[in-house]
């Protein structure tokens, strides 16, 4: 059913917020009154900040990560393992994978993960330049950090096989039971490749 | 625990859409991400539509809803009944009745509802400005359509307070069980509200 705006700049603003993801338009109405409520200057910062992380924004030449440099942070640290290449779909991961502590290498940002069913092939994801990293022989190990899924999979295979002329270590991060689980609640599918790929008992 | 953007513009752009109600940080990166996946165009139109309705945007002089001219659209509707008025506590509440398609009186927009734990007293909200529409006496009927808390409560009785001089009928919109809700899941006070408040049955 339709709405009825009182007003056609609100239902403007409305119809702009409900594009968001994930935000349907009664949401989107609550935060345009929102907005509404607060300073000019509040909503004015709102924007620009927008507006200049749209027309400013970098991507590292390296490793296609955010970055307001050239070259990002973590590529540029010289404290951190070059010769280990960490895969990932997007910049999310990055940052998850960071928070864990437990990776010191760099990374490499696919921007998307092939999905036929999306229109996304094998060109429209940053396979080849992760190639060309790999083709200077400094990169020992490449590890293959993207989601268990038939997309991830079928990524995981085709970048792979473009690596398989390298004399590069390829491996996938372990899948298994979650920190926390429980037995019973597990999937049968994660509990069989937990068994599968078991790995020997540490005291 | 804190997270580490690659980017100070990214963490400014996903700190002021974390300022947003009912987003949180991570639903503010992925608001953020998505903003950087669209055209410049479309960005562009999005901050335009929030700047212009903050900047632009008009409160009816008589109802106080949201309008794009002086006198909102319902207010200068002659067809609808000038006589009653539903007062009702913000213009989501507005839109909520237009909806139901039952009422083709006028309307009046408290702005808020009394609530001294928020701050918000009988000053805060437009009263003195629906007395104000009482006192010509043209009104027969004030409808207190407010959310039925506390809050709601003590804001309509302050309002029957200021009008009890006025000779002008005043009503609260039924409280009872929802239409299709179940009998046994209706909480109690509901429920004994219904039953007091019965009406006679039409067949």
């Amino acid at each position: 059913m339709s709405e009825t705006y009182p007003s056609a700049l609100l239902e403007k603003a409305v119809s702009e917020f409900s594009k968001l993801p994930g935000i349907g338009r009664k949401s989107a109405l609550r935060l345009v009154l929102n907005m509404l409520r607060r300073d000019v200057s509040d909503v004015d910062e709102f924007c620009n900040s927008i507006m200049t992380l749209k027309h400013e924004v970098k991507y590292c030449k390296v490793c296609h990560n955010i970055s307001d440099t050239d070259v990002c942070p973590i590529c540029s640290d010289r404290r951190r393992d070059a010769s280990t290449i960490c895969v990932v779909e997007n910049i999310q991961d990055v940052m998850a994978v960071e928070k864990t502590q437990q990776f010191n290498g760099l990374y490499h940002v696919l921007g998307g993960i092939i999905s036929p069913m999306d229109g996304i092939g094998p060109g429209d994801i940053e396979v080849d330049s992760l190639v060309d990293r790999i083709s200077t022989g400094d990169v020992r190990e490449v590890i293959l950090a993207l989601s268990s899924t038939m997309e991830g999979d079928t990524t995981n295979f085709y970048i792979s096989r473009k690596l398989m002329q390298y004399d590069v270590k390829l491996s996938v991060i372990a899948r298994g039971i979650s920190v926390g689980d429980e037995l019973e609640y597990t999937d049968e599918v994660t509990l069989g490749r937990s068994i599968l790929n078991r790995t020997p008992f540490k005291q």
